[in-house]
């Protein structure tokens, strides 16, 4: 089927979704009546045995098995298997990945061991409009280093420019949170390479999205959280990578003692251990840990490639559909229309698009608003139908035609997150 | 009823349990049968109100609600919520405590913001013999800053001696993670105060365990767990404390997004947020966080003076038992025989002492081993008995006196936390 020709009846999409190969995971989430859910970008939604396995750690591994958990339910280990079944859905090795902390505290992390790795440069390159918490990780770390690091900021198309002899590291994000732009995290990291720099990528809105291949883009650190794509839960614990030529040498700086080389030792001072193991902090939230794990395991049995072919032809026919239907609106595209330099999600512009996204939302489309004008809308192949792209275009259009969205409910100020 | 003239019988103990003004809370708790728990002093018991909090979360807040949630379960808001029902726990005030990060990293933020505030001070004094992670951040910190920092190890009697002038920050567990030993607050924060230094105290083996005082005593900075006396589940959020007189000018360098002074408006460069907000880092594990707020809940209806008079009892009650029916069999008191000095755990030395614990654990009563020689109980008023110290110290006479724990299924080796 030709999505750039499809036409545009209910009648196709719902043939879409009849010979969609990923149409089943869609059971495998525990989705409201009602809703569609455009905001799996930002928080992904639940497995449903995700409640079987809270259960199962309250009830059995804390309430029962107390502290031999530690031993029996394999909690100490919990950052490796997560990372090690989280390696191949981004193009990593067994014993590259650590699940584990937040993002920005695994930015800090790869970071500071980058700039440790490039000890005569001082210049970090970064895209100030990023979603702005690895910048404020990077400020606050060149600022504690106090040795006259600076950031570089440059947006997407000066960031090659932006690469010269003085660049310790770049640290990127692949898909751009609001846009949806992808970097060319190849071309990037081989001209980091090519001018002695490190190429540090976040993966918050690729992995999971999209196939990632960090070792075939000889990536040096990577970072990226698990409630997004990955369907980890609120706040799951994110991930970190670090490649492995890199891990005999690499140092970071929060030296918690799951970091050691002996941990239960106890011994007074800090000894590395080997390897990616003194990435890892301290002791870990286990109930978030074992719970993002059961996001993991679906895609284990996941083909990013069918992911990503699915992604593409629901964001395309979603622009299509407003295109079609709510183009005397006012809306801008602010996401590529190029489809391969698209990540999973659409982002609209419109001068009034808070109370727009709040008047979809309530009428069940969920989307989310990032100020200044950008309505988003996220496509999670896993459990979007192309049923939901349809009906989500018509309501949007309804709410437009209507003047549904004026009404004064929508325009009142709530924090978005 | 004199606890140390008490006769010590199983009557008299049973009498204990049917006067004791906590006994109710110990119906909270979903503790295994046939198990005598004395290992809450490293996990604590799970509330049995934490399996329904974990559903909730995890079926209507994440699930049902979707992204909403941020806003209307208040999610955003969760380390303010637990933080101010910490805080009349360890003596701290309303808008002084969060609730986040883990123990190490909340060491390493307020450590770096007490450095900032004595710049020209290059001393740390900790104690050596601590629970190894305050003092691996602090030695990574150190490293990372290279600042000619040094830290200045003294134990327990020399730390008075071990503050001078060029000391910027004393790091102190207030209660030895291994003998119990309380470390005087009030005396050497004023030591520290006097010599102008800051003083930082971890509570991990305090909070929940014995009245804190934290602004009675003018401490500066304070971390802590809630996984063991506060019963927050594995791995739960740790706490850290900010005296209000500090939070304008306290600063920390791992400024992740949810301390900036305005989160949601997604600026480029990082701006602190004012007082205590600045101490948040990024987003937090929130089934984790959310299931620590049942074990805070229980403590705002717990009265810390009773929790203390029992805690008191149990434990002088235990070494009585032993020093009676066990006084032959080798082993020692590591902890303080003077029971203000002693926290809510009692530590016996024995030469064999891992296999020793290995067939208590396997008789049900359990507790933990802490190379090379020390059997650890900890002992939490809210739900162990005074039938559970006769029935622990009568299975370890038994296992003694029987040679049971000769048998070499205890001698194998395995990992404990």
């Amino acid at each position: 089927m030709q999505i750039d020709t499809l036409p545009l009846t209910a009648e196709a999409f719902a043939a879409l979704d009849a010979d969609d190969p990923l149409r089943a995971f869609r059971d495998e989430f525990a989705l409201p009546e009602g809703v569609i859910y455009l905001d799996g970008n930002s928080l992904g939604a639940a497995p449903k045995a995700a409640l079987a396995r809270a259960q199962e750690v309250v009830s059995r591994e804390w309430a029962t098995d107390l502290i031999k958990s530690w031993n029996t339910a394999g909690w100490f280990e919990l950052p490796e298997r997560l990372g090690d079944k989280l390696a191949p859905v981004i193009g990593a090795g067994a014993g590259e990945v650590l699940v584990t902390d937040a993002t920005g505290l695994n930015v800090f992390k790869v970071l500071a061991a980058a700039l440790a790795l490039r000890p005569d440069r001082k210049v970090i390159v970064m895209e100030g409009s990023n979603f702005p918490t690895d910048n404020y990780m990077a400020q606050g770390l060149v600022e504690f280093l106090g040795q006259g690091h600076q950031i570089r900021f440059a947006e997407k198309d000066d960031i090659l420019a932006a690469i010269d002899q003085d660049v310790a590291a770049v640290c990127l994000t692949h898909v751009h949170y609001k846009t949806g732009h992808i970097l060319d995290m190849q071309g990037i990291t081989a001209a980091a390479h090519q001018a002695g720099a490190l190429a540090i990528w976040d993966l918050c809105h690729s992995a999971g999205a999209m196939p990632v291949d960090l070792n075939g883009a000889r990536a040096d650190f990577a970072v990226g959280c698990s409630y997004k794509y990955l369907n980890g839960g609120p706040g799951g614990p994110a991930f970190l990578f670090v490649a492995r030529r890199h891990q005999g040498e690499a140092r970071q700086p929060l030296t918690g003692w799951w970091g050691h080389k002996a941990p239960f030792a106890f011994s007074r001072d800090y000894a590395p251990a080997p390897g990616l193991a003194r990435f890892r902090t301290g002791t870990q939230p286990i109930l978030s840990m074992a719970v993002a794990e059961v996001g993991l395991d679906i895609f284990a049995r996941a083909d990013m490639a069918l992911i990503r072919q699915k992604s593409l032809a629901l964001t395309s026919l979603f622009i299509r559909l407003v295109d079609e239907r709510c183009g005397s609106f006012g809306f801008g595209l602010a996401s590529p229309r190029d489809a391969d330099a698209r990540g999973s999600q659409v982002a609209l512009t419109h001068a009034t698009g808070y109370p727009i996204m709040k008047a979809l939302i309530a009428h069940g489309v969920i989307g989310d608003f990032r100020a200044p004008d950008i309505l988003r809308f996220g496509f999670t192949p896993l459990y979007t139908s192309y049923m939901d792209v349809w009906n989500a275009a018509e309501t949007l259009y309804r709410i437009m035609a209507s003047d549904e969205w004026k009404k004064p409910v929508y325009s009142a100020v709530d924090a978005v997150t």
